[in-house]
């Protein structure tokens, strides 16, 4: 087999073989293969597309290429995943009430490049939590507790994260393709046996149209059919952010509340549906709303909040900032934003917003960069709140005035005011 | 300004503009930009094509991505070029002829890769030819005695000496608007006026099927107008090999009997097209069969032949070899092909003609590669031909016997023998 022949038929949009799919992965990630190869092969896949079969050989090629994460011995593992939102603390919130309902949540997470930090930077901005646990200590955990959140301690699909860095600087990060099986590749290989995924879409999102979330999130499920691993797709709306704060310690202390009750209705709806289906998939009930109000129970008798203290414990984690989160450490300067005129909240670009919070330091360009825990941005209003002119829509939280004073601006330029209530809907589809 | 940006823009079939060209050509040479990009972006164009102001911006960029050389003082110089073929000693023959109708020929080759060596090593294999004369003896050559073949000196194009072997690696070389700028740009930088071109056409030649060769040539006549350099293309077949040769010196004393007369039908249709166009090109005529007729008179009276003895001796050639071809070394074996059947040649495939020369050892495969002058293949019998069972076909020439009675048997099968007498057309068609 040779590359050039593999490059030459997808090139002339023909379709490749398990086998020479395989050859390219194995090749590439051993170091035979060439990054410029691999990057003539991706633009050829990029422009001519891969079918749901080439598609899934990849996707099961690049999991294959490292360590698999072998979660047997804890019986029925779904895992949950999200393909990006600005504010997205779901998993916060959503894996305490699981795992409070004796569904196992065994979790292994990158920490990606993003506007903020991944979940796992999120948890280390509470004093002690321990990320990087052994194998060993994370099953036992997941044993005892029914829940263990970690960072990537494995070499987990190095393919994918070489194909994933390289797609980043030759233009060929948007593709139904090479998007869907980085996704899965990374989920498979992290050991879960059935997935439900929070397929983003809006401007804050990889995916900005509907009817490309759609096809994403049909790829990604057909993918799951035939590498044997049940998936649900949830496709929610990500045009502003989700909840009410974006930046790590923030976003902690907004699941925090939410694990007391006091969810906003954005964050509500998508942990509550995303929850659900994981319980379907569990085995946990067939029935939708049951599963909600289940969920909701687990909430209100401080049962979620509860496992989400004996997380943060069993990982060395100081649980008085759970009790009293007014001990996280706050940014320097906390700024407010004012509404400069009366009306409804029309917009909020997430993806601005995203902006603001990695310029105030909260998110990762590089994966050398260290993330601030502290900054972030705050919303008091959102889409579909009316506002009075001079009231507060928002807090910038920043560690430099300058800055801080730079993004208060921006901010409040963000916030779009108009006569019309805006309806909004933040689950957009269900694919299952 | 940023590559990824350039990338997307023509992944998504986009026109880029000349400044966009020019920083990927520049920034490409000088290895800001990665091969992987380079990658891309060649895949992309691959796929998505050019549009003739494109080909053209990307031609004069990578003319201009270095030494570019100054004929002006020797007056108009009219270069040819061929995009390749398989016994094609075109340029021994022609050279010497428009030479000495005092039209000057300045030409300097790269020596490239393929299935014999090109016009400078054929040259190398008269004893005592030096290929590697300073610019100053070259111009200075030119204007004593009107001609001067060298090797390449300068550093021609290096733009596309990078984006060539890249393309190699990544199955991206059959495409119009590369192959174009790539020939184009030599021809520029290599300091030619006017160009004719022998675009060959067949199994033995690059493009494969004459609508493809049509475009080739149609391309690089536009940007040879849009480049200020007029461009006449002539298409030739290239099926079977060009006259009864294919090897170094096996083609050198087929050119030394050209030039007295003595040439193959379709060496001599070529030759006397191409120089006339030349000649037309310089000012020397408008008439095609006037010019020819010129031509001829050169060779008949022997003038032609002269000029190349003095290209030789001016270049510290050992002049006796073209008064006595036989003292160039033959092979130790010489091995004759016969027919296994009477009839008349069909088809004679060129390319598998030029694997058997590269096999005997008369070609590089690799820019390190020393090529054997003496090895390749001699022609008896060409398409159309009539041969009774038993009469030879050819000649091997090899310096391994065993290698020889491989390529023996091979050439054999190779040539076609059937019952009706083939029509075959050297000159398919002229692109002015």
């Amino acid at each position: 087999m040779k590359i050039q022949d593999i490059i030459a038929k997808k090139r002339d949009g023909q379709v490749l073989t398990k086998e020479e799919i395989e050859y390219f992965v194995t090749n590439y990630t051993n170091g035979i293969i060439q990054d410029y190869q691999a990057a003539a092969l991706t633009m050829a896949i990029y422009i001519n597309g891969m079918n749901e079969q080439e598609t899934t050989d990849l996707t099961l090629a690049m999991a294959q290429s490292g360590d698999i994460l072998d979660l047997s011995e804890l019986g029925l593992v779904v895992d949950k995943h999200s393909t990006g939102g600005i504010g997205d603390k779901v998993t916060l919130i959503l894996a305490p009430i699981i795992a409070s309902l004796d569904i196992p949540v065994a979790k292994m997470s990158g920490r990606g490049l993003g506007y903020t930090g991944g979940t796992i930077d999120k948890l280390e901005s509470i004093p002690g939590y321990h990320t990087n646990l052994t194998i060993e200590e994370f099953k036992k955990n997941v044993k005892e507790i029914n829940i263990s959140l970690i960072g990537q301690t494995l070499n987990l699909a190095p393919a994918d994260k070489k194909l994933y860095a390289l797609r980043d600087s030759i233009a060929a990060t948007e593709s139904i393709p090479l998007i869907s099986s980085s996704i899965m590749s990374k989920k498979i290989a992290a050991g879960a046996n059935k997935i439900v995924l929070d397929v983003t879409c809006g401007n804050g999102a990889f995916m900005k149209e509907l009817s490309q979330a759609e096809k994403l999130a049909k790829t990604m499920k057909k993918i799951g059919e035939l590498a044997h691993k049940e998936t649900v797709c949830i496709i929610t709306d990500m045009n502003e952010p989700l909840g009410k704060t974006v930046g790590n310690s923030l976003e902690v202390k907004e699941a925090i509340e939410a694990l007391k009750g006091n969810m906003e209705d954005d964050v509500k709806e998508v942990v509550l549906t995303l929850g659900a289906y994981m319980m379907k998939l569990a085995g946990k009930g067939d029935n939708i709303a049951d599963n909600q109000q289940k969920m909701l129970e687990q909430i209100n008798s401080g049962k979620a909040l509860e496992k989400l203290k004996q997380l943060v414990k069993k990982q060395g984690g100081d649980v008085t900032y759970l009790e009293n989160h007014e001990k996280f450490e706050y940014a320097n300067y906390i700024l407010p934003v004012l509404a400069e005129q009366s009306g409804y909240i029309t917009d909020l670009n997430a993806q601005k917003i995203g902006e603001i919070s990695m310029r105030l330091g909260a998110g990762r360009i590089k994966k050398e960069d260290t993330i601030d825990p502290s900054v972030g941005v705050a919303l008091e209003r959102k889409v579909g709140d009316y506002v009075e002119k001079g009231e507060i829509l928002a807090y910038i939280h920043a560690n430099k005035e300058e800055t801080g004073k730079q993004e208060q601006k921006c901010l409040a330029e963000i916030y779009q005011i108009g006569p019309q209530k805006k309806q909004k809907k933040n689950i957009l589809e269900i694919i299952e």
